[in-house]
């Protein structure tokens, strides 16, 4: 694997799963593969988990991170081909890159869409102008459409959480939030669900918040809430702006807010979110704080799903 | 040990102070004791020497600190029960603190007072959310009412620097600002140099200025500065606001500055201050570059002191 | 070497920059030099190749860097002498520099200048406490005059890329921008071209843009850039602000800005720039995209420079 972008670059989604839970029992059993190699982490957006378990999945593989907050600590970026630059952007990324892969032998990159424009986001400007410029692999600690490190710890949250010889039945369903929020999580949960194969997958929204099809091609899709929610494993609560009217809130919905009582009818479902969360407003205290919530757990294996990634890369670029 | 907030976390003061100036030093001595172990820093607010000493100490000890800003870098956190969150703050402590505690075995975490409200900055919500939920040890940074690692360092300092056999006779001694200053500092000063036991201590401020009984029972609280630096061997100098009319400045008092006109009466008095200081406002530029000022020994103590801190909790969680 | 602040902390130039070239290829030779020293890197200004540079540098051999970014992470010094520090400056340099000196065996430190006052400026008066104060070795990541980390990544460069007997004929072009910039890479350049005293060496600038003769004298000075570069093997572009007319802005020059057709006599010129740098403006997408530009290559070279500068110090501290 040199690249890390979407679930598209893994050629064995099972053996990745395997070796995070392996790294969670013996996070140090390859405590040297990394020597002697440099891993950059740049963040244009804020971060925490990412952030950290990133650090810590390095340091386990004996590497040594470097963390760079671009806008914060470097320089201002421009994008823009053949850009006049007599404003505000103080360097290029076409000079940037390439110094970057110059010093580092993996570039972790973390940027938030804008939610202006759907074609600007979905051109995945940054992600693409490290991976055409850089020369070294990448790996997308959250773009403008994906969030592949959190999907890989949602799959090994289920396959921890899940002892049953049946398929499970995964829900991800629509929740309130007051900002408008960016796809990337949804669209990448939705891509490895389908992708691992391996689930009854449903995704409930109101009407208007559907998904994109690209990402959500092989799912149930539906605007009921109550009747997706029946008898599931899991559910996966998120917020997400609408897509087809793109990057807009259409309505607050408060009733999609899970509670107990939403959960009547899947009395053995546990709850999944990526976090952070705006409590009583996406997801109730009575789920947070109870039995059902997997979060914390899910949360912790950030550090797992991230070091599996960087050792697969780290064998393949020897 | 299993956490450090106050002097009451500790039960030999004594071996803390000693063991710090064995690493003094040999700073090496342990330094695979944290091997594996993994140790972070939460900054809510801004710091220079806590942050660079306690870094600096976790690597003696074999650690590798990873530190978050957590305001700037991360999250804006949510601490009210409850809370419907559909204003400013992004994620709750509730949800935080718990995998902070899944990533690291030991947080240190930094949080300021307000000086709003006395009820609001003694209930040290910050530090008491991480306790409760983190589910791993806890070291204060400073707090929204002490900074113990400082008065560790205070301790280990007047112990290097005293060699008669009778106790030292410590003043602290209000000084004048231009802001409305924590108690934190002072607070813990007191709490530490009454449980060591093992000095003539006096505390001189201002009417109006006298700090919470809860740190200073068993102190000589005076009003007059002069007649209680008579024959001090040590001067701890410090700026804070009121605590009966809690968070105000109740006067600029600037001949509570601390000259050599000052000590006349105390010929041998070293002078100690935490910094960051205001010169020529809390202190003289004849005291601090003079030969009575213990500042930049005191600050390089900070090291030591953290070290000791930091290998008992070790030793502790094993 | 005990600081590195001009090319006159330098005794042997030459050593220097084969030493470098050794680091390049064999990064680890010196892996555990710089073991159980402690190096912390003060950012007082943004930056991006010599922070990250540095710390790998620092990293290669065996030292574990402590950044700081002094202003958003600690607190805002002041450096007046005497001052009466009831203003927005919370520590004073001479407090703040010796505390520094304990922690750290070396101390790197970047500053930029105001532009205000030449005076001020060239007082260095940020590198100056340091070097006074904190009694460790300085290493500058550029200050209000220089930046000799670049300078010598520069000669390096240089180095590398020339296999003729003769001298190379190297120009210093000044470039257009939109903003006034410091005159230290373009001073620095100059002194370490002229120092090295192994080049026919010759700056070219719009009138009244002339650099202080401070750093140029033994370079040839001119006003017609066509000319100048006529033959030219390197072309260093830069721009900077007025060194007369204090930091001013004398006139736009769009003309300066380097094309293939600036460069029609000079078939076998090599252009250098430092980075950030804006696109179309100081320099044409032609020649950054092009076969003439070393931009990528000599950013690169950062790390061997940083690291041989390092090693240097590291022996003479022993």
């Amino acid at each position: 694997m040199n690249k890390f972008l979407t679930v598209k670059d893994v050629s064995d989604i099972d053996r990745l799963i395997l070796q995070a839970l392996e790294y969670k029992t013996f996070p140090f059993k390859d405590r040297t593969l990394g020597h002697g190699k440099r891993i950059g982490l740049l963040f244009f957006n804020p971060s925490m988990r990412t952030r950290l378990s990133t650090q810590i999945a390095a340091k386990n593989l004996g590497m040594d991170p470097i963390v760079l907050n671009v806008g914060q600590e470097g320089w201002a970026l421009e994008f823009a081909d053949h850009a006049i630059m007599n404003g505000s952007t103080v360097e290029h990324i076409r000079d940037a890159a390439p110094v970057l892969g110059q010093y580092f032998d993996i570039l972790c990159v973390r940027t938030f869409p804008k939610l202006l424009s759907c074609e600007e986001d979905e051109g995945e400007k940054v992600m693409n102008a490290f991976l055409k410029l850089s020369g070294v692999p990448i790996v997308s600690l959250e773009s403008t459409t994906r969030h592949p490190l959190q999907s890989l710890t949602d799959l090994i949250t289920i396959r921890e959480n899940f002892h049953e010889k049946r398929k499970p039945k995964i829900v991800m369903t629509w929740a309130p939030h007051i900002k408008a929020i960016p796809h990337c999580v949804a669209n990448s949960f939705a891509e490895w669900v389908i992708a691992e194969g391996n689930a009854d997958f449903t995704i409930a929204q109101p009407k208007g918040y559907e998904l994109s099809e690209k990402y959500t091609r092989g799912a149930k899709v539906v605007t009921d809430q109550a009747s997706a929610l029946e008898g599931a494993d899991f559910v996966y609560v998120k917020n997400w702006s609408s897509y087809e009217q793109y990057g807009k809130i259409l309505g607050d919905h408060p009733e999609w807010m899970l509670t107990e009582k939403s959960l009547e009818k899947a009395p053995h479902a546990k709850v999944m979110h990526c976090l952070p969360l705006r409590r009583n407003v996406e997801l109730s205290d009575e789920i947070l704080d109870g039995h059902r919530s997997l979060l914390t757990k899910q949360a912790a294996n950030r550090v797992c799903a991230a070091q599996s990634v960087l050792a697969h890369i780290l064998r393949t670029i020897g």
